[in-house]
């Protein structure tokens, strides 16, 4: 270990949390490269006054409203986020929900050193037209080493948005193919097309759910239904948009009344494709979340996604998973959806975030059959490329997928045991391995828990109308829940 | 220059091109750090047998056909680039306009190095919420010294296509923001705008141009008209196109013509937004690029885009200028509009490529009113504008905008020198600095001609249906122009 690190490491030695000290034991061995403090230790309330000042600054360039605070990231390490102020906070939030190893993870830094990645950073290649000579090989290892079972083609993109809007175009393109019999297309369509019109350009769609959240370009916006912040003032596409179900909690004790929701939902968007086909709006595809994450980490059970596979193979239509946010280990499976034992795999899976670079997997017959289809100058970046090899294969060595399994279900144990404490407070604790949340009375408590939490070195995110989720790196352990609950329950006691 | 430059250097000595020798010496001190052959060295055909063997193994796990060549980029350097099979082509291509300072610049490497930077390209964070403590000051140094006149406010995004959607988001916010009389939005506003509906999802459109190309998700497409490839299969709004003027060359011989037609098309403009507007859609502002590059590199002349300008001045709209392939100094000027003259700056400037980062400058009243507006998770990368950074102090300490305005009239003399003694074969010679352009009788001449020059050593990119584009580095010199116009010529020669 470093010496600044260890320096670092007794500089934010929390005084007032002695508890923190005995339980750095339980720790992994692999946690004492981190370069961890031994738990949050604020000076200031956030954000501090070198904040502040900075916000303002940037307020000069562009609007900063969204600016929470200014972040060291050189002293950030692990699953601590340090603050230009000198706060350091447990981080449950991580980049909404991007970082998979916490900061500066030696691994990362080590593949920054290596002279053979160096033209990685410094050579953005046309990767679609120029790719560098070992690109197949970097796919491999990076990429289709965690493809989704079942799925064996793989396409980079630079970030999230895009690999839902590619991943829309390639239902399109398949379910136009099937609609021309693989019949080659006409002049007309060709030349229609350049000019946004008709047979070229064609009346279809993609159903989405109301409370998802895919992205916030035309296309992904026009299947994103959370806040009037993504939407307003912006034309949208008539595409159909069918409830996603609102589950009952305890799950356990409303099983019936759960299955009638989903099944009315899966009726729902039955109904939905009926609808617009009869007034000439043809759905090609659904996307849906694993989790609705940005929607307030809304579940639906194996059923339901079941139900709809079965409604895309009825209609011929494909099924994208949007696992932006749900992918790479967060629910203690590489991919979300596989919690949900599909009959077949799904035909497009998109990915970002925690993955480094964005892109989609697909099926076979997905595949676009001419060049320059699902194309544009970058189609992703191979630094980025470089940055998941690591990722992957510290995943793979630390069993961190097995972590996440355990952390989570300890996680989720002491999310009910809060609950159960603050039962006027605390309602819906829910959750796949670490990717958590609960629920509180309105927006106003909720944000004021956050913000209490955040000043007491707790930083963690909210989403719907009144939930938090929790969103911590794969390296979190059952200590660092010991530190988040601790503090979570103080700021529910001395909540006013 | 380290042993291993010079030693490259040696063994890429085209012992077939004598001339290369001589015409070493006008280059610039700075080039001898660059590591440069002394001009293109072939191998093999292009693509040879190993970039053959790479792309039917690219080809297993996604589409290959676009891929020209596999790249060796530890051996490129400067305006060399060397592909698997060995092959050193003097390139004008670079990687579809995106490389502004050449191969493996020694800047960029040591930017790499340098420790203060590892944090930025080892912890990506959420530009929005928790940007870096140096953000505004990197802001400032890599962007706002570089802004158009007039211009103070930049926002950073991904890539290109990004760049264009939320400049169009700030068009249509500002544009209803106006049509409710600066009140703010009601209720059915926002909750409308979330299920895509009016009100708070107008009927707003972006009216753009034939023969342009402004990225590949649904807005930034909806804008671009130039090849079905982008296009077919997918739905596309409802929003007008207006004809871009085709000017006839030489220019000084077609002045009231060229006059005529670039009156033509602004009154087509008007026609087309009134022509909208009574049918329910309202045309916020106006895309286009200073010179259509995808579609064949056409230009106009400032007239042109000052009428533009006084057509949305009049209706109150925005002017969205798209520089992501003309930005960047290629023109001679940083941004290609500044050629114009325009009486007031335009109202949005997209940028991307050379920039190394995506994003666009905007006008303060452009600015949203409300956080997480123009958002997405990342909104841009630190690391690439740290790699901005270098560009831009290159570009200003080597003044390399007047470099690049002296190669270019070099190469456009050079050019029309060229056309004159083929004109059965070049026509149109054109170009602003070294952004230039030529055009062939059909596609196949076209096609071929830029394929034999490639097995030459010239590796340059099409555009259009039977133009050429040269997109050279901002390095490029007058000896690159001289070995370029020696192996133009033989190919021209030997064409059969």
């Amino acid at each position: 270990m470093a010496l600044s690190r260890v320096l670092n490491r007794v500089r934010n030695l929390p005084l007032s949390m002695g508890h923190a000290r005995e339980r750095v034991a339980l720790a992994q061995v692999q946690q004492d490269d981190l370069g961890e403090p031994f738990g949050p230790f604020m000076k200031t309330e956030v954000p501090g006054p070198i904040s502040r000042q900075l916000i303002e600054e940037l307020g000069q360039i562009q609007n900063s409203q969204a600016v929470q605070f200014f972040v060291d990231y050189e002293s950030s390490h692990g699953n601590y986020i340090v603050d230009v102020d000198g706060n350091t906070m447990l981080d449950l939030f991580t980049q909404i929900s991007s970082v998979p190893l916490g900061y500066n993870h030696p691994s990362m830094e080590a593949a920054l050193r290596d002279p053979h990645n160096m033209s990685a950073f410094v050579n953005r290649p046309a990767l679609s037209c120029f790719p560098p000579k070992d690109w197949a090989r970097r796919l491999q290892s990076a990429l289709l080493s965690v493809a989704p079972p079942g799925l064996s083609q793989v396409q980079t993109m630079a970030c999230g948005t895009c690999s839902v809007e590619h991943g829309q175009k390639a239902l399109f393109m398949n379910y136009q193919r099937r609609m021309r019999n693989y019949e080659p297309p006409t002049d007309t369509d060709l030349t229609s097309s350049v000019m946004n019109e008709a047979p070229g350009s064609p009346p279809l769609a993609i159903l989405s759910f109301k409370g998802a959240f895919h992205g916030r370009t035309m296309g992904a916006l026009g299947c994103s239904h959370t806040r009037w912040h993504h939407k307003l003032d912006f034309p949208a596409p008539d595409w159909p948009i069918a409830s996603f179900p609102a589950l009952k909690y305890p799950l356990e004790d409303f099983v019936r009344e759960n299955r009638a929701e989903e099944d009315r939902c899966l009726a729902e968007v039955r109904d939905k494709i009926e609808m617009y086909r009869r007034k000439g709006v043809f759905v090609a595809g659904i996307i849906v979340e694993p989790i609705q994450a940005e929607g307030g980490d809304n579940h639906a059970t194996a059923h339901f996604f079941q139900g709809l596979q079965d409604i895309t193979e009825e209609h011929e239509i494909g099924l994208q998973i949007d696992e932006v946010q749900t992918g790479c280990g967060g629910t203690g499976k590489f991919w979300a959806f596989e919690h949900w034992n599909l009959r077949n795999p799904p035909d497009i899976v998109a990915f970002s975030k925690k993955m480094q670079t964005g892109g989609f997997y697909y099926k076979n017959e997905y595949e676009a059959q001419e060049p320059y289809r699902i194309f544009n100058t970058w189609v992703g970046d191979p630094a980025k490329v470089v940055m998941l090899e690591q990722v992957v294969r510290v995943i793979k060595e630390q069993d961190l997928l097995e972590n996440t399994k355990k952390t989570g279900n300890y996680l989720q144990s002491m999310l009910l045991n809060l609950q159960r404490e603050f039962p006027n407070m605390l309602s819906k604790a829910r959750g796949i391995g670490t990717f958590c949340a609960i629920d509180f009375p309105s927006t106003e408590v909720r944000d004021k828990v956050v913000l209490n939490l955040k000043n007491r070195g707790v930083h963690l995110g909210a989403c719907g109308t009144h939930s938090i989720r929790l969103r911590p790196t794969l390296i979190f352990q059952q200590h660092h829940v010991d530190i988040l609950m601790d503090i979570f329950q103080a700021v529910l006691r001395d909540f006013k």
